[in-house]
């Protein structure tokens, strides 16, 4: 864990230059608009380490594959998120020096994210080499209202400088991916022009052909009143921009406003791309600073009217969720169905800018009940359902037919990305979650489109591919599901995982059930799809032949559910024997070793628990999280927020909020010691949940809303709105009280603790704590 | 299976010029002499597909690991066997023609390897693109008298060709590895320098800093006359050569002898290195061609007098255990402990020249029976303890503690060079047989010094290692081996493993056994090594605990050994099962469906019935056999001899037969169709094996011999050396009769069958079967 952040309700701050925590900071201050991003790198040039990197959605790069030893099966190549020209560039130069943080003093420095507003600050005095001081002020904003611009404010004022000073706007490629095998170039440079009022860089990927354009105009003040120099033109091969000087004194100011626009092949053809670009730039100038920022901060004023939620009386989780709600809206805004959230939305570029199962296990149920826009939670399934070709190939690759589907574990375009045959084969579980939210997204909207239209074909494929890859053990006389690595990384190539095993079940059940409300209620649709695919109700015989005879590990003398076979054979220490020095053990430890112990990274069974929570009493709940949580490390960011959910409605309330605290905080205050490479967006959606389903307690059953709240001691009130089946719901639950309005929407029965009520709208429903 | 060579009881013939199996001949034809090797490549220029291969032994180059996922304990290097620069090159070119066997027509083209003298030979007629036809000879060899020899004549005869002819004898370090990451460069050319009558070529590998000098000189003949022209020197970064020429008219010949010394900084000072190979090529010119060719010849002479085996009805099996003989002496000459023998010998790159256990388990028992030289078994002894040191420090890299030690799984010095997690990690039962085999030793060669100089501190610290890698599960109350891939490398990760545990639990045993019986005879030796390693004799107490509680999987109603826990909940298919288009299952199966399957790669639990033979009764063995022969696939050349002896054991005659031809054939048929990558030299031994352990019964019982012979019925005679306790036997069996001698050594009681018979010394027992 790392401290250097000030905590505030609305505002992310860093009081004072903090040169060794840079790539922290930089993953801190990221910004996005769901369609771009950037690291919170400074415009100015900085001379010392520090992780360049700026992306743009749905631009990948194909990585051929590295591996020792080659298994067959492996994809031919790893998607990567090419780290896009640098276009937020301004250096700043006087007569003969150039400003640059790792040289210059530096006083008074404060960098703010001010997450109300998505508006960047940084304020600062420097002082150069020679003596020269300089009071400088920025502000950077990726338009949440116009998803192609970026925005930058560059103002200084001189102390105590007289002469020539100068700003260098410039959009360049020479940056480097982080994380690229083979050392190849990503990028090849189409055009670069520089014209006296716009600049842009046009770029593309190899293999994929992905293109990029940027392109830049800018205004520059003198003491606040615009000017016109003819600048001087920087037109290099990898690099576009300008020069603009002038002459300053003390007192006076200077300030220049880039408008970037960033536009690809995604959403341009090839011939308009550099126009596009080139218009755009020149549009947003045309409409100015003020009314950009305006309809920027306008746009995030309605993601918080829906989205925020208020903690009283605990400044470190009200400013932690804020900022997982804030970095979520910055990585997804649900208009694109092309569109998904990577691990690290657009932060940094681990896992290769990929979709992983993460998508459907936080961000989904978050987007689901956060936002009244079904679209946002819809447009996620959507995604899938247009990889499911790709997901059926995968299979097919894997020796399976009949329409099976795998999904991939990672994915940019529905292709398997991954290639380590542990989890590339064996992780297969990640179907389940897919299945799972596919129902889940009908339950909580109410709107069974999705299904209709589009998801009842991936259920079935899904339940083919369990069809095929359950085997039957005349042993035991019971189906098994061999060879899987469950959610517990630490654990590789394990026979019948009850988390796999038991989410397989359940996804055939569902996926019945599915079927037979479609039959009956949508005959016309049910007939288009099982002859597009070919269906035959035969085939429910045999997973129900499954449903009924899958083996599911359960000891007997623990009344727990076995993580695998053989689990228990292990040493079955629990974490507070590991010396504090050899945590993260997947820091510290061999893998072997790993392997051998029975120490979990991240939730399996309890993930289980959770997901299909309504099937398990509280005494089995309790007594396996009693034997789990001890033996979970938690180092993967899926894991603390569900153990935090499930112990809060086990009533382990310290334990619970500890959980929490993690999962809310895990960046803010680098829990995992990996900062540096960028945010765990995905899981941030995590915290969300546990406040929702752990804290107040909010559970679906047979399609009504519940709720058992119990917030920590800690807090007075915590205020937030969520949505469900075409209603909008405000609640504010104090240690005292609990109060909800239905402020949008039909009429709605509710159930609160163990008692039904009837919500009205615009009636305030406010229940007092016995 | 291919077949492209002919069958011959002493030579490998190719006849007719087979281009589309040019890499396979390559393999096939290599030559060595345990220093040196290279794969039959042509001397001349060959413009089309080849594996240009020359290897020096003992010189390695560290290549970065490659992997697509770092895991904790992974070794930073693998070593290649670098590619040598190429000594054997002769071009030969008319006045403004060049020999190329890819663009020339060919007529009568046969090459011959003679395996009783070791010299191969090429004779072809070609006519060049413009007409000119000649005839060729070539003879090459390695020399088995003089390790950093390589010696060539190129002999050429017009028929019809009049004009200028010349050789252009050459060294080329322009080659390429064919197998490195990164396409590094491997080679540094220290020097290259022509002088009037040798030339050298001196090049050192990266990181390591191996050095190679190769020098040459040459004889010039014309119509078997030596001449002598002043050459036209060739001096170039890369290469040194000569370009020697005359007019030739048709029926005269000319001939070049080429003499080559290939010298290592393993064997010579840096500074001494260049001069040593020039001083050694012109003493071998100065000796000449005849008497170096007789040095030689006699050197095969005296293997074969010790190692041959005569069949006498089968001349397939007679050329492949020839040809598998003559293979392994040219891999390893048993005189320099620093070297081992490389899966691939000198005929390839796979596997990185690396030593793996294959040596233990197919060449060990080979070197220790079928010569009286025990320096050849006790130098492969000799190689694991220099490197035991390596060993304690790669299981503390893992966590293990106080002098454990984990051999590695492929090495070039003792550090680990794989990089599988399932392999590097798992397949820890490599242990057991380098324990083994020093026990071995001992028995079979009656030679205690290795046990008390070396083994038994050997055998401590991999004791000490299992002492730690056991677990006790609580559950079952016995000591379990979790998280080990076994032989059969199409399971990985599994939990107790039969073969591991049982190798474990019998290296515990035999372990004790002779630290009792080094401390009873050797009481001075024992203190030294008491003290010198801290062993404890309360150390034994935890290891008789662990023989006594250790969990062997065996599954009552089937009455076998179970492979691994788990194994029997599989789809218990047989091979039968697989359709002919899917074999080897490795080239046309997913990974995973591999691992899902039951089919096993190579002998697993029969390999524990075979090294622990003595154990078992026959019914047990055949039960097991009956069970795992039909489900293994061998897919490993370490498996099919193995079964083959399990099977003669058995008395199933036609299956052991079979198999012993696919061990004993499976380059020259090459049966896994991987021949172009190299030989499979260190399973070649199996096939001897088979004879000695399958077919003719050979067992060691309580220091007594025993045979129980059953030759297959194709063989009309099967006549061989043996070596035990510094005597030597003649056997001779036929059908009919079992013949020995005892040719050296003191008398021997031996039993054959069930009755016991006294050898005396030149001898013959003749013992008629009834």
């Amino acid at each position: 864990m790392r401290h250097f952040l000030k905590t505030n309700e609305w505002n992310i701050i860093e009081e004072g230059f903090h040169a060794d925590y840079l790539r922290q900071s930089e993953s801190i201050f990221s910004l996005g608009n769901g369609k771009l991003g950037q690291r919170g790198n400074f415009e100015e040039k900085y001379s010392s380490d520090s992780f360049l990197g700026s992306y743009v959605g749905g631009i990948t790069f194909l990585d051929p594959t590295k591996v020792g030893w080659w298994k067959n099966g492996y994809p031919r190549f790893f998607s990567r998120v090419p780290n896009a020209p640098n276009w937020s560039g301004i250096h700043l130069r006087l007569i003969d020096e150039e400003l640059d943080l790792a040289t210059w003093s530096i006083e008074k420095y404060e960098r703010r994210l001010d997450m109300k507003s998505g508006i960047s600050y940084r304020d600062f005095n420097v002082t150069s080499p020679k003596g020269h001081t300089l009071s400088i002020h920025i502000e950077h904003i990726d338009s949440m209202d116009q998803k192609d611009l970026c925005l930058i404010k560059y103002s200084v004022s001189s102390i105590n400088y007289k002469g020539k000073i100068s700003f260098v706007p410039f959009i360049s490629s020479n940056i480097k991916n982080e994380r690229a095998n083979y050392n190849e170039k990503i990028w090849s440079i189409i055009q670069a022009e520089t014209t006296n009022d716009s600049a842009y860089l046009w770029v593309q990927t190899k293999r994929e052909y992905s293109q990029i354009c940027s392109a830049f105009t800018y205004q520059f003040f003198v003491n606040n009143q615009e000017v016109y120099f003819s600048p001087i033109k920087i037109e290099k091969e990898t690099a576009v921009g300008y020069s603009i000087g002038t002459s300053i004194s003390p007192g006076e100011q200077v300030t220049l406003v880039k408008y970037v626009s960033i536009v690809s092949s995604l959403d341009y053809d090839r011939s308009l791309i550099s126009q596009a670009a080139i218009d755009n730039s020149k549009k947003a100038k045309a409409e100015g600073w003020d009314k950009l920022i305006k309809s920027h901060k306008d746009a995030w004023k309605k993601i918080w009217e829906e989205s925020d939620v208020i903690i009283d009386g605990d400044i470190e989780a009200q400013q932690g969720i804020r900022y997982n709600i804030f970095q979520l809206n910055q990585s997804y805004t649900g208009d694109d169905p092309r569109l998904n959230i990577a691990s690290k939305g657009y932060t940094g570029e681990k896992y290769g800018g990929n979709t992983q199962w993460n998508t459907e296990l936080c961000c989904e149920p978050f987007f689901l009940s956060s936002t009244p826009d079904t679209n946002k939670a819809k447009n996620l399934l959507i995604y899938r359902y247009r990889q499911l070709d790709k997901a059926i190939e995968n299979a097919k690759e894997l020796g399976f037919g009949h329409g099976a589907a795998l999904y991939p574990m990672v994915t940019n375009n529905g292709e398997e990305r991954h290639n380590e045959w542990e989890i590339t084969f064996e992780e297969i579980h990640r179907n389940n979650i897919i299945a799972n939210v596919i129902i889940n997204y009908a339950e909580i909207s109410g709107d069974e489109s999705y299904i209709v239209k589009y998801g009842l074909e991936v259920l079935i494929a899904i339940c083919r591919f369990w069809s095929q890859r359950v085997s039957f053990s005349e042993q035991r006389k019971k189906y098994v599901i061999l060879n899987v690595t469950g959610p517990n990384e630490y654990e590789n190539n394990v026979d019948n995982n009850w988390y796999t095993n038991y989410s397989t079940k359940k996804t055939l059940e569902l996926t019945i059930k599915n079927i037979e409300r479609v039959r009956e209620l949508y005959p016309s649709e049910y007939t288009r799809i099982r002859e597009k695919i070919k269906f035959d109700e035969k085939e429910i015989n045999r997973w129900q032949d499954i449903i009924h005879n899958l083996y599911l590990p359960f000891d007997e003398k623990l009344g727990i559910f076995v993580q695998q076979d053989g689990y228990l054979d292990k040493e079955l220490k629990t974490i507070d024997s590991i010396p504090a020095g050899e945590r993260p053990i997947n820091q510290h430890w061999s893998w072997d070793r790993i392997l051998r112990s029975c120490f979990i990274k991240q939730s399996d069974v309890l993930l289980g628990l959770f997901i299909y929570n309504k099937d398990f009493d509280l005494d089995t709940i309790r007594r396996n999280f009693k034997f789990y949580e001890p033996r979970t490390v938690h180092e993967s960011s899926l894991s603390p927020f569900v153990h935090a959910i499930l112990a809060a409605q086990i009533g382990e309330e310290e334990k619970a909020y500890k959980l929490f605290l993690h999962a809310t905080r895990l960046d803010l205050d680098d829990y995992n010691n990996e900062l540096e490479q960028g945010l765990h967006t995905t899981s941030m959606a995590g915290s969300w949940l546990v406040i929702i389903f752990g804290f107040v307690g909010v559970r679906v059953t047979n399609g009504k809303l519940s709720f058992n709240p119990n917030i920590p001691k800690k807090w007075n009130m915590c205020d937030f709105k969520m949505h469900f089946r075409n209603r909008s719901l405000h609640l504010r639950i104090s240690q005292k009280d609990f109060t909800i309005l239905l402020y949008k929407g039909e009429p709605l029965s509710i159930i609160l603790g163990q008692k039904e009520y009837q919500l009205e709208k615009d009636k305030w429903l406010i229940e007092i704590k016995k």
